[in-house]
Protein backbone atom coordinates (compact mmCIF):
# COMPACT_ATOMS: atom_id res chain seq x y z
CA UNK A 1 0.00 0.00 0.00
CA UNK A 2 1.64 3.43 -1.19
CA UNK A 3 1.18 5.95 1.23
CA UNK A 4 2.41 9.15 1.64
CA UNK A 5 5.13 10.47 3.87
CA UNK A 6 4.75 14.02 5.72
CA UNK A 7 8.13 15.57 5.74
CA UNK A 8 8.11 18.91 7.64
CA UNK A 9 11.06 21.57 7.44
CA UNK A 10 11.41 24.83 8.11
CA UNK A 11 13.13 26.94 5.15
CA UNK A 12 16.02 27.91 7.80
CA UNK A 13 16.82 24.44 9.00
CA UNK A 14 20.85 23.61 8.16
CA UNK A 15 20.36 19.63 8.67
CA UNK A 16 17.17 19.55 5.84
CA UNK A 17 19.22 21.07 3.65
CA UNK A 18 21.66 18.48 4.83
CA UNK A 19 19.26 15.52 4.58
CA UNK A 20 16.98 17.02 2.07
CA UNK A 21 18.11 14.91 -1.09
CA UNK A 22 18.33 11.29 0.60
CA UNK A 23 14.33 11.92 1.91
CA UNK A 24 13.64 12.72 -1.39
CA UNK A 25 15.74 9.41 -2.58
CA UNK A 26 13.94 7.51 0.47
CA UNK A 27 10.40 8.09 -1.00
CA UNK A 28 11.29 7.71 -4.23
CA UNK A 29 13.13 4.23 -3.37
CA UNK A 30 10.00 3.45 -1.21
CA UNK A 31 8.23 4.47 -4.27
CA UNK A 32 5.92 6.65 -1.56
CA UNK A 33 4.88 10.40 -2.19
CA UNK A 34 6.68 12.91 -0.22
CA UNK A 35 3.82 15.36 1.49
CA UNK A 36 6.38 18.58 1.58
CA UNK A 37 5.29 21.00 4.55
CA UNK A 38 7.28 23.49 5.68
CA UNK A 39 6.31 25.40 8.45
CA UNK A 40 7.01 28.41 10.90
CA UNK A 41 9.47 26.42 13.46
CA UNK A 42 10.70 29.64 15.29
CA UNK A 43 6.77 29.82 16.20
CA UNK A 44 6.79 26.48 17.67
CA UNK A 45 10.90 27.26 19.46
CA UNK A 46 8.47 29.99 20.97
CA UNK A 47 5.56 28.08 22.08
CA UNK A 48 8.17 25.95 23.43
CA UNK A 49 10.50 28.59 24.91
CA UNK A 50 12.93 27.36 23.22
CA UNK A 51 15.92 29.16 21.53
CA UNK A 52 18.70 27.38 19.02
CA UNK A 53 21.84 27.81 20.82
CA UNK A 54 23.66 30.42 20.12
CA UNK A 55 26.68 30.49 17.61
CA UNK A 56 29.43 31.74 19.82
CA UNK A 57 28.04 28.77 22.66
CA UNK A 58 30.29 25.69 22.93
CA UNK A 59 27.52 23.87 21.29
CA UNK A 60 26.86 26.28 18.66
CA UNK A 61 30.62 25.77 17.88
CA UNK A 62 30.36 21.92 18.05
CA UNK A 63 26.86 22.19 15.53
CA UNK A 64 28.92 24.67 13.08
CA UNK A 65 31.45 22.26 12.85
CA UNK A 66 29.05 19.00 12.75
CA UNK A 67 26.73 20.45 9.90
CA UNK A 68 30.30 21.30 7.76
CA UNK A 69 31.23 17.50 8.65
CA UNK A 70 27.80 15.97 7.57
CA UNK A 71 27.68 18.29 4.38
CA UNK A 72 31.28 17.11 3.16
CA UNK A 73 30.23 13.49 3.95
CA UNK A 74 27.73 13.59 1.18
CA UNK A 75 30.18 16.11 -1.08
CA UNK A 76 27.38 19.14 -0.67
CA UNK A 77 28.71 22.87 -0.16
CA UNK A 78 28.22 24.27 2.95
CA UNK A 79 27.85 28.09 3.83
CA UNK A 80 25.83 29.92 7.04
CA UNK A 81 23.48 32.11 5.23
CA UNK A 82 24.22 35.93 6.71
CA UNK A 83 21.96 35.98 8.96
CA UNK A 84 21.35 33.00 10.45
CA UNK A 85 18.41 31.98 11.20
CA UNK A 86 17.05 34.13 8.38
CA UNK A 87 13.43 34.49 8.14
CA UNK A 88 12.18 31.86 6.21
CA UNK A 89 8.69 32.75 6.29
CA UNK A 90 8.50 34.53 3.04
CA UNK A 91 10.38 31.18 1.53
CA UNK A 92 7.48 29.36 3.13
CA UNK A 93 5.06 31.10 2.02
CA UNK A 94 6.58 31.48 -1.61
CA UNK A 95 6.50 26.92 -1.31
CA UNK A 96 2.68 27.14 -0.84
CA UNK A 97 1.87 29.46 -3.65
CA UNK A 98 3.83 27.31 -5.82
CA UNK A 99 2.85 24.04 -4.49
CA UNK A 100 -0.89 24.83 -5.26
CA UNK A 101 -0.14 25.27 -8.72
CA UNK A 102 2.74 22.71 -9.93
CA UNK A 103 4.05 20.43 -7.30
CA UNK A 104 7.15 19.08 -8.82
CA UNK A 105 7.89 22.67 -9.50
CA UNK A 106 7.59 23.40 -5.84
CA UNK A 107 9.86 20.86 -5.34
CA UNK A 108 12.44 22.38 -7.49
CA UNK A 109 12.25 25.28 -5.81
CA UNK A 110 12.31 24.15 -2.49
CA UNK A 111 15.67 22.80 -3.90
CA UNK A 112 17.15 26.16 -4.65
CA UNK A 113 16.13 28.26 -1.94
CA UNK A 114 17.99 25.29 0.11
CA UNK A 115 20.98 25.42 -2.08
CA UNK A 116 21.29 29.13 -2.16
CA UNK A 117 20.83 29.21 1.69
CA UNK A 118 23.18 27.08 2.90
CA UNK A 119 25.18 25.67 -0.37
CA UNK A 120 25.91 29.31 -0.87
CA UNK A 121 25.72 31.06 2.58
CA UNK A 122 22.57 33.82 0.89
CA UNK A 123 20.45 35.07 3.01
CA UNK A 124 16.82 33.73 1.26
CA UNK A 125 14.85 36.07 3.38
CA UNK A 126 15.01 38.47 0.26
CA UNK A 127 11.60 38.64 -1.65
CA UNK A 128 13.13 39.97 -4.86
CA UNK A 129 15.70 36.20 -4.72
CA UNK A 130 12.77 34.32 -4.14
CA UNK A 131 10.76 35.73 -7.10
CA UNK A 132 14.20 35.22 -9.13
CA UNK A 133 14.14 31.88 -8.19
CA UNK A 134 10.57 31.63 -9.00
CA UNK A 135 10.90 33.30 -12.54
CA UNK A 136 13.44 30.60 -13.35
CA UNK A 137 10.72 28.12 -12.58
CA UNK A 138 8.78 29.82 -15.38
CA UNK A 139 6.50 31.45 -12.62
CA UNK A 140 5.39 35.34 -12.95
CA UNK A 141 7.43 37.27 -10.90
CA UNK A 142 4.70 39.76 -9.77
CA UNK A 143 2.33 37.15 -9.40
CA UNK A 144 4.64 34.69 -7.47
CA UNK A 145 4.99 38.25 -5.11
CA UNK A 146 0.96 38.82 -4.91
CA UNK A 147 0.59 35.43 -3.98
CA UNK A 148 3.25 35.12 -1.32
CA UNK A 149 1.30 37.93 0.40
CA UNK A 150 -2.15 37.02 0.12
CA UNK A 151 -3.79 36.26 3.26
CA UNK A 152 -4.95 32.60 2.16
CA UNK A 153 -1.52 31.68 2.09
CA UNK A 154 -0.30 33.36 5.16
CA UNK A 155 -2.88 31.04 6.97
CA UNK A 156 -2.07 28.35 5.44
CA UNK A 157 0.87 28.67 6.66
CA UNK A 158 -0.34 29.13 10.47
CA UNK A 159 -2.44 26.29 10.30
CA UNK A 160 0.21 24.16 8.90
CA UNK A 161 2.87 25.28 11.45
CA UNK A 162 -0.36 24.89 14.33
CA UNK A 163 -1.40 21.29 12.61
CA UNK A 164 2.75 20.35 13.06
CA UNK A 165 3.13 21.20 16.62
CA UNK A 166 -0.12 19.42 17.35
CA UNK A 167 1.82 16.39 15.82
CA UNK A 168 4.43 16.91 18.46
CA UNK A 169 7.10 18.59 16.16
CA UNK A 170 9.95 20.11 17.47
CA UNK A 171 12.67 20.44 15.02
CA UNK A 172 13.37 19.62 11.89
CA UNK A 173 13.49 17.66 9.46
CA UNK A 174 10.52 15.52 10.92
CA UNK A 175 8.73 12.98 9.03
CA UNK A 176 6.07 10.66 9.35
CA UNK A 177 5.07 7.11 7.77
CA UNK A 178 2.37 5.22 8.87
CA UNK A 179 1.94 7.03 11.85
CA UNK A 180 6.03 6.89 13.18
CA UNK A 181 7.74 10.15 13.73
CA UNK A 182 11.27 10.45 12.55
CA UNK A 183 13.50 13.58 13.59
CA UNK A 184 16.77 14.77 11.91
CA UNK A 185 18.86 14.14 9.19
CA UNK A 186 20.79 11.66 11.28
CA UNK A 187 17.61 9.61 11.61
CA UNK A 188 17.03 8.72 8.22
CA UNK A 189 18.06 5.52 8.24
CA UNK A 190 15.18 5.07 10.97
CA UNK A 191 12.51 6.58 8.21
CA UNK A 192 14.39 3.96 5.22
CA UNK A 193 14.16 0.79 7.36
CA UNK A 194 11.11 1.49 8.40
CA UNK A 195 9.64 1.85 5.04
CA UNK A 196 11.59 -1.46 4.49
CA UNK A 197 10.09 -3.35 7.08
CA UNK A 198 6.33 -1.82 6.06
CA UNK A 199 7.15 -3.04 2.46
CA UNK A 200 7.38 -6.81 3.26
CA UNK B 1 51.09 6.39 17.34
CA UNK B 2 48.57 5.37 19.86
CA UNK B 3 47.11 7.91 20.95
CA UNK B 4 44.57 7.94 23.99
CA UNK B 5 40.83 8.90 23.07
CA UNK B 6 39.54 11.22 25.85
CA UNK B 7 35.98 10.13 27.02
CA UNK B 8 33.62 12.27 28.79
CA UNK B 9 29.99 11.11 29.95
CA UNK B 10 27.96 11.43 33.30
CA UNK B 11 26.49 8.19 34.73
CA UNK B 12 23.09 9.72 34.07
CA UNK B 13 23.42 10.04 30.46
CA UNK B 14 21.35 7.85 27.99
CA UNK B 15 23.05 8.02 24.92
CA UNK B 16 26.42 7.01 26.57
CA UNK B 17 24.58 3.90 27.67
CA UNK B 18 23.47 3.54 24.15
CA UNK B 19 27.15 4.25 22.85
CA UNK B 20 29.66 2.70 25.43
CA UNK B 21 30.09 -0.83 23.90
CA UNK B 22 30.73 0.75 20.68
CA UNK B 23 32.78 3.30 21.90
CA UNK B 24 35.28 0.83 24.07
CA UNK B 25 35.17 -1.54 20.42
CA UNK B 26 36.14 1.58 18.13
CA UNK B 27 39.05 2.12 20.96
CA UNK B 28 40.26 -0.99 20.99
CA UNK B 29 39.70 -1.61 16.72
CA UNK B 30 41.77 1.42 16.63
CA UNK B 31 44.98 0.01 19.11
CA UNK B 32 43.91 3.41 21.51
CA UNK B 33 43.81 3.66 25.27
CA UNK B 34 40.27 4.97 26.22
CA UNK B 35 40.50 7.22 29.30
CA UNK B 36 37.07 7.45 31.15
CA UNK B 37 36.70 10.79 32.32
CA UNK B 38 32.87 10.74 34.18
CA UNK B 39 31.81 14.83 34.83
CA UNK B 40 28.91 15.90 36.70
CA UNK B 41 27.15 17.38 33.47
CA UNK B 42 24.29 18.87 35.33
CA UNK B 43 27.24 21.57 36.23
CA UNK B 44 27.76 22.07 32.70
CA UNK B 45 24.05 22.65 32.06
CA UNK B 46 23.22 24.62 34.91
CA UNK B 47 26.76 27.12 33.69
CA UNK B 48 25.41 26.96 30.26
CA UNK B 49 21.57 27.80 31.86
CA UNK B 50 20.18 24.67 29.80
CA UNK B 51 17.81 21.86 30.76
CA UNK B 52 16.91 18.67 29.73
CA UNK B 53 13.89 18.55 27.72
CA UNK B 54 10.98 17.93 30.56
CA UNK B 55 9.81 14.17 29.92
CA UNK B 56 6.16 15.35 28.97
CA UNK B 57 6.97 17.73 26.55
CA UNK B 58 7.16 17.20 22.51
CA UNK B 59 11.22 16.57 22.69
CA UNK B 60 11.18 14.71 25.65
CA UNK B 61 8.72 12.29 24.37
CA UNK B 62 10.42 11.76 21.03
CA UNK B 63 14.04 11.35 22.52
CA UNK B 64 12.33 8.26 24.92
CA UNK B 65 11.05 7.06 21.64
CA UNK B 66 14.58 7.36 19.62
CA UNK B 67 16.45 5.76 23.13
CA UNK B 68 14.32 2.63 22.62
CA UNK B 69 14.73 2.38 19.43
CA UNK B 70 18.55 3.13 19.62
CA UNK B 71 18.85 0.52 21.97
CA UNK B 72 16.88 -2.27 20.14
CA UNK B 73 18.84 -1.48 17.27
CA UNK B 74 21.63 -2.84 19.17
CA UNK B 75 19.70 -5.57 21.09
CA UNK B 76 20.19 -3.73 24.01
CA UNK B 77 17.47 -3.63 27.29
CA UNK B 78 16.35 0.01 27.86
CA UNK B 79 14.56 1.04 31.00
CA UNK B 80 14.51 5.04 32.31
CA UNK B 81 16.08 5.05 35.54
CA UNK B 82 13.09 6.38 38.13
CA UNK B 83 14.03 9.28 38.78
CA UNK B 84 15.23 10.50 36.01
CA UNK B 85 18.06 12.12 35.84
CA UNK B 86 19.29 10.36 38.62
CA UNK B 87 22.12 11.94 41.01
CA UNK B 88 24.89 10.33 39.23
CA UNK B 89 27.86 12.28 41.26
CA UNK B 90 28.22 9.26 43.70
CA UNK B 91 28.68 6.80 40.67
CA UNK B 92 31.21 9.43 39.04
CA UNK B 93 33.03 9.90 42.50
CA UNK B 94 33.30 5.98 43.00
CA UNK B 95 34.99 5.32 39.49
CA UNK B 96 37.31 7.72 40.62
CA UNK B 97 38.22 6.33 43.53
CA UNK B 98 38.34 2.85 41.57
CA UNK B 99 39.98 3.85 38.42
CA UNK B 100 43.22 5.15 40.65
CA UNK B 101 43.35 1.72 41.76
CA UNK B 102 42.41 -0.56 39.33
CA UNK B 103 41.72 1.25 35.90
CA UNK B 104 40.35 -2.23 34.43
CA UNK B 105 37.72 -3.03 37.75
CA UNK B 106 37.13 0.67 36.86
CA UNK B 107 35.68 0.00 33.23
CA UNK B 108 33.81 -3.61 34.50
CA UNK B 109 32.09 -0.94 37.15
CA UNK B 110 31.42 1.70 34.62
CA UNK B 111 29.42 -1.04 32.16
CA UNK B 112 27.82 -2.41 35.23
CA UNK B 113 26.52 0.87 36.33
CA UNK B 114 25.47 1.95 33.15
CA UNK B 115 23.49 -1.52 32.89
CA UNK B 116 22.16 -1.32 35.91
CA UNK B 117 20.81 2.24 35.61
CA UNK B 118 19.52 2.05 31.54
CA UNK B 119 19.31 -1.89 31.29
CA UNK B 120 17.28 -2.54 34.70
CA UNK B 121 16.09 1.01 35.33
CA UNK B 122 17.05 1.13 38.70
CA UNK B 123 18.10 4.17 40.69
CA UNK B 124 21.64 4.25 40.91
CA UNK B 125 22.23 7.60 42.76
CA UNK B 126 22.08 4.62 45.89
CA UNK B 127 25.67 4.44 47.41
CA UNK B 128 24.45 1.18 49.12
CA UNK B 129 24.24 -0.27 45.52
CA UNK B 130 26.98 1.37 43.64
CA UNK B 131 28.79 -0.63 46.98
CA UNK B 132 27.21 -4.04 45.97
CA UNK B 133 28.90 -3.26 42.71
CA UNK B 134 31.94 -2.38 43.97
CA UNK B 135 32.27 -5.11 46.53
CA UNK B 136 31.61 -7.82 43.74
CA UNK B 137 34.51 -6.50 42.04
CA UNK B 138 36.41 -7.33 44.67
CA UNK B 139 36.65 -3.48 46.45
CA UNK B 140 36.68 -3.44 50.01
CA UNK B 141 32.59 -2.03 50.94
CA UNK B 142 33.69 0.46 53.73
CA UNK B 143 36.96 1.80 51.91
CA UNK B 144 34.90 2.12 49.03
CA UNK B 145 32.59 4.65 50.64
CA UNK B 146 34.89 6.40 52.73
CA UNK B 147 36.94 7.11 49.03
CA UNK B 148 33.97 8.01 47.45
CA UNK B 149 33.39 10.65 49.74
CA UNK B 150 37.09 12.33 49.88
CA UNK B 151 38.10 15.60 49.42
CA UNK B 152 40.19 14.61 47.03
CA UNK B 153 37.72 12.40 45.16
CA UNK B 154 35.18 15.46 45.60
CA UNK B 155 37.72 18.11 43.90
CA UNK B 156 39.15 15.56 40.95
CA UNK B 157 35.27 15.41 39.73
CA UNK B 158 35.15 19.04 40.02
CA UNK B 159 38.25 19.76 38.37
CA UNK B 160 37.56 17.42 35.60
CA UNK B 161 34.10 18.69 34.86
CA UNK B 162 35.67 22.32 34.75
CA UNK B 163 38.32 20.94 32.35
CA UNK B 164 35.99 19.17 30.22
CA UNK B 165 33.77 22.53 29.99
CA UNK B 166 37.08 24.35 29.19
CA UNK B 167 37.52 21.59 26.15
CA UNK B 168 33.63 22.28 24.77
CA UNK B 169 32.15 19.90 26.17
CA UNK B 170 28.60 20.23 26.26
CA UNK B 171 26.72 16.79 26.56
CA UNK B 172 27.57 12.97 26.59
CA UNK B 173 28.73 11.18 24.81
CA UNK B 174 31.52 13.09 24.10
CA UNK B 175 35.10 12.26 22.61
CA UNK B 176 38.52 13.80 21.62
CA UNK B 177 40.55 12.26 19.41
CA UNK B 178 44.12 13.98 18.21
CA UNK B 179 42.08 17.15 18.69
CA UNK B 180 38.89 16.16 17.33
CA UNK B 181 35.83 16.28 19.43
CA UNK B 182 32.71 13.95 18.60
CA UNK B 183 29.87 14.65 20.15
CA UNK B 184 27.03 11.59 20.54
CA UNK B 185 26.09 7.95 20.40
CA UNK B 186 25.37 8.96 16.90
CA UNK B 187 28.12 10.34 15.74
CA UNK B 188 30.74 7.58 16.43
CA UNK B 189 30.78 6.42 12.67
CA UNK B 190 32.32 10.19 12.47
CA UNK B 191 35.05 8.90 15.34
CA UNK B 192 35.79 5.65 13.59
CA UNK B 193 36.51 7.56 10.53
CA UNK B 194 38.56 9.94 12.16
CA UNK B 195 41.19 7.39 13.75
CA UNK B 196 40.90 4.82 10.58
CA UNK B 197 42.13 8.06 8.60
CA UNK B 198 44.57 8.94 11.29
CA UNK B 199 45.97 5.50 11.50
CA UNK B 200 46.91 5.15 7.41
Amino acid sequence: MSQVIDFYFDFSSAYTYVGLGRIEQIARNAGRGLNRLPVALGAIFKDRQHSPPAADSAKGRYLALDLARCAAEQGMPFRWPRPFPYNSIPAARGYLWLAARDPDRAADYTRQVFHAAFGEGRDMSSIADLQSLAAGLGFDLEAFAAGLHSPEVKAQLVAQTQAAAGRGVFGAPTLFAGGEMFWGADRLYQLENHLVGAGR
